[in-house]
């Protein structure tokens, strides 16, 4: 029922697919592959791989033509197979030449309405519907697809790929090869406000927000621009979906953040942090290169020593918690108790003489 | 103040409603009724209903002209009354027949662009600035309002909705009747990159979304398309705003989320779910038919045995709460002391021949 | 590198600034003022300003002209310089004089499709592709950008500004000078189905969305129309980036919320509330005025009293964190253990006859 997508038409022998990633050919080298497929799916004109160790009784049974391993799973398999001491990093490579992204055909759609001022190179393709501020530069071989919304002073390099209905506030900057999905605000005011006299006052905010080079933003997330300074997410960040970063914060480069985490103002992350899903990082604080923060774990101090950090507490049955929540409740009278008990036993041992 | 937009003309009487919607009438049948309203607003040409029982004392003062109730609280009311094991489903009913779903008139509006090998029914509506892609299909009755942008590939049944700006990337399935509001991103990339030598490698996201009949999508949802296999959602599946669900999850016919829950990756929920606002579900787990999880609840673990699982803690005074947490923190020393007094009394017990 | 967006052409005086923000002048009041600037980043054309202790060790060291301070922290520094109770407001005065909002010319886009009964002021300014339905009313001044959908009967006061890509479903009610953040969804209907034999019936979703005057709506926020009465934002309110707010809640005049934040439907807001981020508040709730409520908080039960209330436990490296959920999940036997103890050693002193 699904669609023949993911097929390649004349297939590719198993000993270049090995050469172009890198891998350790084992078995037979000429056997044609077609496509990729998971374990489970795959079929013999597919290649497949493991690098989930909870997939690993399925090598045994899958159906696959061919199979990625690391050196400790090749002897599990009599399959054809490339070695590798990273398997889903070769399965990546091989996944983008049975699937290498989609070019588009250069060119300006008739109901693109673009400011007189601004540049869009020859190579670029500009979908249906999209608006383009004055002073804004597209880069060659930019796709930007139907109903984007880009503001006044943008600049968007080389290779930048813009889905369908993303906007960009006025003076965003987007480095080469970014990628934005749908629905993603880059650039939105930062929630800056007075308050006086039991009122709010709006503080204007004049940054920016400068995206760097092979950055990937998820469906929806919005990145607000800078106060004053400028919001910055340095190169090879990859943003999930649902993202919410604060005004002036700084995400450091090949940083990767799973969905729904929010950010507020003024932090900033270092390179290579691994944050989970549904993460909560307040305000003003600087997170250490290389920490990884777990899913639905709420920071509130700045982290000095990368490491793994947590505080998301598991579900428990409904009644179990109940009175987990009730015994929390009360820890402040439990821990004076447990202190009670300590001091009745040294009064004892002491009249005694121990 | 409120535009008259919630009233029947011509009104319906009570019997008609009864037997519309296989309840029970008391009182009354010849009673007019022109509109539907809450125990508070209502007046005499209202029908109103009791279902949450914490607006129980609002049965006494209501001003409605009819009321829908159980059983168990009909003699509370001397109101003409439809009478039923389910008042909320009988509301739910009777409101319908008072504000039937919005049709479209048929047709294609100018502004759209409808690549040429797209299907489109002709009793669809296709609203402004629309664009449909290559070989997508739209079925009969299907309401595509304002800016939506459909990919290529796409097959959308009979009697779809989607609001103004809902984005289907490329290869996404909607079965009949589903409603899809403003904003949400169907199809998106996954979230999945391979890490090497400490830069990130995209992994090419060739799924698809296939998403079952009578399902609901709120506002600003996120569903990522599979990384290989698909993600499913199932028959009657109902989603609040702003949900996202990971590539390659599955969720189960019937089951209802709620706002603002993020879903990771490749885990799969039962059908007849009921999952709380703000919960988190890590991958690759799997949620047992009929579960319910608390609002604002973290699962980091399947769920094997349906029941109610919790993790959430309360909010406290902030200052009772620092308490708490600080407690918290000390709860392995805190442990090793009750240890200590236990040993301590044993001792004790021991060394008296106890 | 940044562009120089954030200078003033002629420069304006000290001491016009400090009459126009109603601070007390100290130091050279003929000093030339040309822009606004973090303490970091001033130069001696810029004025600057220090309002979070955290930043009070860069006053010493900063280039600026003039700053903005508080009488505490005046003579910590030689610069001329506004003084003031509340500086933060100041500088958000002054600020907004070196950056007022940005007017646009009035007038209609061609590509823009304004329904017949719709009327919109001569001054307002309507972007490209936006589409306006039937009787809606925009008012003086409002600026609707591109690619915004507004439905049917909606009402847009005066200088209101929906940024691109807002949708406003049918009915909706902006107050004047409102602001609403590209990808915000105003009026989408609630989370309300009726439960029968296992599957979902839908509740139709009636009401409105009605907001103040005033208010700011950040980007991808999702604010859901009522059931069967309104949802209410009063005036003031300042909502942060992709926040949910479910049918029927009422936020009370001057709250603000900050990012990701989640309220669930029924539940009414006081006034002056100010809700940290990714906090979750579930439905039917009253949350008195003034209260506050910190980031990543659940709030579960109505709070009556205003203060500060928490629930988020900070993160802890993670073998520690492991440690202290693992006491957590025993803290029902924990409690047992010390009630055994205590009882144990009363009965040790009854029997000593102490």
């Amino acid at each position: 029922m699904e669609p023949d997508h993911s097929r390649h038409a004349t297939g590719i022998t198993l000993r270049e697919l090995a050469e172009r990633c890198g891998a350790e050919l084992a078995g037979n080298g000429e056997l044609m592959i077609y496509r990729v497929a998971t374990l489970e799916d795959a079929d013999p004109k597919s290649i497949s791989f493991l690098s989930n160790t909870r997939y690993r009784a399925q090598l045994a049974s899958t159906r696959a033509g061919a199979v990625i391993v690391a050196q400790r799973d090749a002897a599990a398999t009599p399959l054809p197979k490339l070695v590798t001491s990273n398997p889903y990093a070769v399965y990546a490579r091989i996944a983008a030449i049975f699937h290498p992204p989609a070019a588009a055909a250069p060119g300006v759609h008739p109901t693109a309405i673009i400011a007189a001022t601004a540049k869009v190179a020859a190579s670029a393709m500009v979908g249906p519907n999209v608006v383009i501020g004055h002073r804004t530069s597209i880069g060659e071989r930019a796709q930007i697809h139907a109903g984007c919304a880009v503001g006044d002073g943008c600049s968007i390099a080389d290779d930048v790929t813009l889905y369908p209905r993303v906007v960009l506030y006025a003076n965003s900057v987007l480095g080469p090869r970014t990628i934005v999905h749908s629905g993603a605000v880059i650039g939105a005011d930062g929630f800056g406000m007075a308050e006086q006299d039991g009122r709010w006052l709006k503080v204007p905010q004049v940054g920016r927000v400068v995206i760097g080079a092979d950055v990937e933003i998820g469906a929806n997330t919005t990145i607000d621009r800078g106060a004053l300074g400028d919001t910055v997410v340095e190169d090879d960040v990859k943003l999930d979906n649902q993202i919410q970063i604060g005004h002036n914060c700084r995400i450091g480069a090949h940083t990767a953040i799973a969905g729904c985490t929010g950010i507020a103002g003024s932090t900033t992350i270092g390179r290579n942090c691994k944050i989970g899903g549904a993460a909560m990082i307040i305000g003003h604080l600087d997170i250490a290169d290389g920490t990884t923060i777990s899913a639905s774990t709420g920071v509130f101090e700045s982290i000095r020593t990368a490491g793994v950090y947590t505080s998301a507490f598991p579900a428990l049955p409904h009644r179990e918690w109940q009175y987990v929540a009730s015994v929390l409740r009360r820890l402040r009278s439990f821990a004076t108790r447990v202190r009670t008990l300590e001091r009745s036993l040294e009064n004892k041992a002491s009249e005694k003489g121990e």
